[in-house]
């Protein structure tokens, strides 16, 4: 029957994400990783094993241990090592409890196929009943399951032996039977019941498809238990193999190793003080023929110590877990968060993330649990790496920050920032960019751009005087951007000046916020009822002539460079060319002195797609009044619209433009505004005055040049971003263009958007749910958080899906579907 | 003689910082690290040496190998086996090269001294000579020199045998003759030099001292030669042993196993492939009698791969690091810099960091080198890490890049924000904060920090209504800060309205700039002729009775609290209170919505300490006056003036602080503005317009805050932080008191500002030398970066040295020795 049900989930599971894994907390459960081949885990599992069993308060019901991976089967099994050893444990145990029934069981799940003339398969399933402790009647049952999933003949490293003997274990599917297996009820109604899972071989050894051990099983994070190695050379191997499972993010919870006296234990005791618990168990006897029962009793006391500590461990992390929704109310403030209204029960405690998906702490059916959501904010945005991309960040991270902690930048050099410099001028800056000037974070991008932009116009139209004394001829000389209305670029002043007046820039938000720009109403595209239709805005005359051009029937259409004749562009460059000039005669000392656009998508202002042909018209009108053009591409770049640049999507180039959130693989802060060659042309001169006095303590730290170095080039690679369409440098289709319509068509659905890896969805709401803090939205939202485990961050009406440049196409599509069948059910 | 030298060498290094050396690039050198012990280090190391000695072109003419560390001496000698065996493997070689003298040398430096009835002494020193290649006379000659620093007779970890044969190696000691060993000459004048030195164990092996293989070589951060393990679980030793030397920093440039039939080079090939050459050796002869002939002539084809693989790598380092200058003038853009100004060959190419030094190349006396350079501006104000700390950060980087890369933080909790948190507000935040609210860098957090400070006046003031509807009563009510003149809080907009105007708030840098604030000319202190003086601005009125209170013989004195009721202590709150009235005389719209200080040394302005008196009465009149007090701590914050926050120094409370620079140790950028209860209330309605709208993608990013929490926890423990003076819970004198009072009296010295871990030091100027761009500290700039490795940044004439809190102090006595005896020879 369980044989049965795996099977079927087998077959559901092939396309789950690597990603998301539930594991229950109520159960503690350990993972035993190896410092090497050979070091005891199974030694250690059994003796756990038969200390837990043993423990006499908290009473421990059950425990169920699992070997995912077995070689060497049916001679080597180290489930049935712990299904045999376990019952001979607990009745030499010195003390024994009262009297108790032991129920153990012992299979596997596949065994190796039969080869040549076995007619048998490998596989025998065992159950046996044993009493111990007190004689008399058993007092109480308890249980021991001790489990195989995989298991091959030949004793060598799984993928190996999976590739020689042609049974496959893929990652998937063992991850799917590790799920389940966690997911199982434990049978102990009066006592705990606990888990251990053993993994083959070391840390770092592969698994049947060649996953290390650690990343195999990082999705589930399970508490590690470090098998250290006592023998010469075993410090060394301890410690590596302890970083290893740091670099991927688990927590140890202990250290145990055999004494060889060498005192081994004793160093890692003192060098992982304060972190781990370090336990030596009795040097293990060499004999073969031993039947360890003398050195089992000898360690009773160590297993005992480390059931303890395993224990402690596990209940100071419930605690933590418990405590954090409350805590965080306490001492935190949130960026754009009514703290009055977030309840308490509402906060989302995140554990971990594993790629796209968080991993978060919840009670759920009353059960404490921790759940993936998909991170369909891509947390603000910034998100790009799955879980694969993550764990190489971490290794750069790690590299970078031991290599170079974080450097000084002015009048100095460093790989990381000089490579990342590189691959951005060959990237995003290809064809027009030449320098970099590194910063923060996109608003602190934007103020660079900013000061750039007007220097270069004030140099250009003679506000400031070239050469070597330069003066502001005019004390009341206004410097203004243009800019379109629904635009964002930042929280800092400066970049909030560059933006229309909104909620969020009011006297209560910022009193010094006063709007230094002429803002454009901008026409938008959107999709509804499958088709793209353009939006005009109320300000530009309409022109019947133009009626017919603003219907498509595809993405293509709308991004058409042939457009560039249509009517339509004549009534954008006139309006364009009237907005202009009645600011110019309007005001004598004021200046545009730069355009800022985000181009394409305005993100912050509701995921409004801008019509393409109006920006490229702007630009161009700008360019010929040397009107220095910045284009905003924090949200944009990188691949978010399926292009790396969205001035590829344009068809036009900026003078300066800005870059942040994805750039880093979405890990750690960094910007970067590039440059022309003449834009920085404009800043040298003979005194140090004259230099872009802007700069930022950690300009171009090492750190964040890394990761953009190694983000920015795996989304360029095909071997590494499957999603890349090499033909045409730009990504597959991510969300299904059919449902996409299809949700188009609701009648709960007033648009879409959806480009690149962005997924808009505009729901219709009237009255008072109109506006930022809908109600309908909210409604949409959690349930799309607590039932469909989608972790959605409304903008208003305006719910969205957002996934990385490199997710896999079938986990977008599972997302888009969730959100489609709501949307159903809610109309 | 080489020995008396390395005597005296050893007497004089006692001292040396862990993270200075210097690192000679013409020589290729490499160091042979090993994934566990036995795997075959000194095999390889044999056979690195032959393939070297043999390659015909470019021919080397000498090699060097260095075994630092060795156990189980005389019987196990590494040194003695390279020795050996070479002349064998070049003989036996199957491409003879001319006929060629081999000089080879083996000694041993520090044997274990004898025990009992010895008398020799273990160490022997041998040579010999021999001939290879063609018959006939030697056409030249060639040199092998295999050198042991300590060799211990215990065949056990170094530590171990250290300890019971009381033949004890420091770590300075040890790094003090591997550096000597990498700085001599070698003696090949038509060929190249290279050298090897062998590492004892695997990566994580202690050392004699404890300090692991991995951290005791790591101030060279010599490329590694990885001897990996192709034993069964050798793919996980391997791995973790790579991944452990990369969160030190190394770069691995090759690894090279045994074949063991296990195809673990296969899977290293292919895992590691794009990064490292993975090479494979054919399988060692267990039998302890073979004299593996046999397996090194098997091995010569593999070796001579190496010695390929080796010198492609450093080919292509060089070739990297002498196109960094040019590479770097042609692409970036660094800020505060007028490149102009910066030639090529002045720009720094830094290679690494260890601690507070750079590792940066340079051609000296014609040599490529790698020389340290100690960080005296602790990169912009960043610095805390030393050594230790650097890769205790690193290790914490991966882990929390693996464990959340980035998530989300409005409504969500995560371990790394929720401890920062508690740790902020239980440190720096401790009896008035209760509040923490993440950002990116300093600018941020002052952006942040203004906006409470006007939301929490506007509403104490009625300008803004409270309750649900909050208006704004008056159109034109203009909010301006108190501010001081010299200030500086950041280059975005907000934070720079909140300062006075400067070169850097021009037009020219910033055309929006208009100076929001009230800017009161504040004393200032500072040390000359070894007094401690207060100079009053021209701006107060100068009163015959305070001039005997502002003079004082110590630093305790200026600080003393019993000055609150001195005659300039009246002087000071007459001034304040008369600008006060004068301001709001004048303007009857414009309201003081704000205190905003840098609590006693403005950083920027030009390291100027403010009299501390004249800010405590400041603070407590605007608290009087309800006019929210901020603190930018972003530079005084965590130490830097000797005590964890310089409120301390004040002896008053802010009701908002902003904190970043040294708060992650330096490391990634993180900002945090703490604030009370009631500023945060000021926020709190049930309407999300009233919330705090202002937020950056990376808010709380888990990296920076997991760099807090250990930076800011190692800065307050005393078994970290050995500068702490736990008994008044501030650092020790860093900057050597006498020695600072002989500066302050030289004549070309106009004043000394010495503060926990900043010394500053005025030049006197004179005429146009004086301001921003002083060629005399120019001058004395260029010395102390060439001639004594010390990287100043001058802030006009304003020359000063700064540490990390846990800095070793005769490091700082040697830094500021040289300094004064700089500031004499200029004399």
């Amino acid at each position: 029957m369980l044989r049965r049900l795996l099977l079927h989930s087998r077959q559901r599971r092939r396309y789950s994400s690597a990603a998301a894994a539930s594991v229950p907390l109520s159960t503690p459960t350990f993972a035993v990783f190896g410092a090497n081949t050979g070091v005891g885990k199974t030694l250690v599992s059994a003796g756990l094993t038969a200390a837990l069993l043993n423990s006499p308060a908290p009473s421990v019901s059950a425990v169920a241990y699992l070997k995912p991976l077995q070689t060497g089967y049916p001679a080597d099994s180290d489930a049935r090592f712990v299904f045999s050893r376990t019952p001979a444990l607990l009745r030499a145990s010195s003390s024994p409890p009262r009297a108790t029934r032991l129920v153990a069981s012992c299979s596997t799940l596949f065994p190796s196929p039969p080869v040549g003339a076995e007619a048998e398969p490998l596989h025998k399933s065992q159950e046996k009943v044993v009493t111990y402790g007190r004689d008399g009647a058993p007092e109480e049952t308890k249980l021991l399951s001790c489990r195989t999933l995989y298991a091959w003949r030949d004793p060598v490293s799984p993928h190996l032996a999976a590739e020689r003997e042609g049974m496959a274990a893929g990652d998937d599917e063992v991850r799917g039977f590790v799920e389940q297996w966690l997911l199982e009820e434990g049978v102990g109604k009066d006592g705990e019941v606990w888990k251990v899972l053993e993994t083959a071989g070391g840390v770092a050894s592969p698994g049947a498809s060649g996953t290390l051990q650690c990343d195999l099983y990082r999705p589930f994070r399970l508490p590690a238990i470090l098998v250290g190695d006592g023998r010469l050379g075993g410090i060394s191997s301890t410690l590596s193999a302890y970083e290893t499972l740091l670099l991927r993010g688990y927590d140890v919870s202990a250290v145990i190793l055999e004494d060889c006296d060498l005192l081994n234990d004793k160093f890692l005791f003192s060098y992982l003080r304060n972190r781990v618990h370090v336990l030596a168990l009795p040097q293990i006897p060499d004999d073969p023929l031993d039947d360890l029962t003398d050195w089992f009793s000898k360690s009773a006391s160590v297993f005992n110590l480390l059931k303890d500590a395993l224990r402690s461990f596990h209940s100071k992390r419930i605690e933590r877990l418990n405590s954090m929704q409350r805590k965080s109310k306490d001492l935190l403030w949130w960026p754009f968060t009514q703290h009055n209204l977030v309840p308490q029960d509402s906060v989302t405690v995140i554990d971990s993330r594993c790629g796209e998906n968080f991993s978060a702490y919840k009670i759920k059916d009353n059960k404490m649990m921790l759940v993936p959501q998909f991170d369909a904010c891509a947390s603000w945005w910034t998100q790009g790496p799955d879980s694969n991309l993550q764990i190489e960040l971490a290794r750069d991270m790690g590299y970078a920050a031991a290599r170079y902690g974080h450097v000084m930048f002015p009048e100095n050099v460093h790989e990381p920032a000089l490579r990342a410099a590189e691959v951005l001028l060959g990237g995003v800056g290809k064809g027009w960019a030449s320098r970099v000037y590194y910063s923060d974070n996109g608003s602190t991008a934007i103020e660079i751009a900013l000061k750039m932009a007007f220097r270069k116009f004030s140099l250009d139209h003679g506000i400031l005087a070239d050469g070597e004394e330069l003066i502001k001829k005019e004390r009341n000389i206004q410097l203004k951007v243009l800019a379109l209305n629904g635009s964002y670029h930042g929280d800092t002043l400066g970049a909030m000046e560059a933006q229309a007046p909104s909620a969020y820039t009011s006297f209560l938000q910022q009193p010094w916020y006063s709007g230094r720009g002429l803002f454009l109403d901008p026409p938008t595209v959107y999709i509804k009822s499958a088709t793209y239709n353009i939006s005009l805005p109320q300000s530009m005359p309409q022109d019947p002539k133009t009626s017919g051009a603003t219907c498509f029937s595809s993405e293509g259409e709308v991004f058409c460079k042939s457009r560039d004749k249509s009517s339509v562009a004549d009534l954008y460059l006139s309006y364009i060319k009237q907005q202009l000039s009645e600011f110019s005669v309007s005001s004598n000392s004021e200046h545009i002195a730069a355009l800022i656009i985000e181009p394409v998508i305005q993100g912050a202002g509701g995921m409004l797609m801008i019509d393409p042909l109006f920006q490229r018209i702007l630009v161009s009108e700008c360019k010929s009044r040397k009107i220095p053009v910045i284009f905003d591409e924090v949200f944009t770049g990188f691949w978010r619209l399926g292009v790396e640049s969205a001035s590829e999507l344009l068809g036009c180039l900026p003078d300066i433009a800005c870059y942040a959130k994805l750039m880093t693989g979405g890990i750690v802060p960094l910007a970067a505004t590039l440059a022309t060659e003449e834009v920085f042309e404009s800043f040298r001169s003979d005194s140090k005055l004259t230099a872009l006095l802007h700069g930022h303590s950690y300009t171009a730290h090492a750190m964040g040049c890394a990761a953009a170095l190694k983000a920015v080039q795996w989304y360029q690679d095909p071997s590494t971003n499957l999603n890349l369409d090499t033909n045409h440098m730009k990504l597959k289709e991510l969300w299904d263009g059919t449902l996409v319509k299809q949700l188009s068509s609701l009648p709960n659905v007033k648009r879409v958007v959806s480009i690149g890896t962005l997924c808009a969805i505009e729901l219709k709401a009237e009255g008072s749910d109109a506006g930022y803090a809908s109600l309908y939205a909210s409604c949409l939202v959690q349930l799309l958080r607590k039932e469909d485990d989608i972790y959605v961050r409304p903008l208003g009406n305006v719910i969205y899906l957002m996934c990385g440049p490199c997710t896999a196409r079938d986990s977008c599509s599972r997302q888009l579907f969730k959100v489609h069948r709501r949307l159903c059910d809610l109309n």
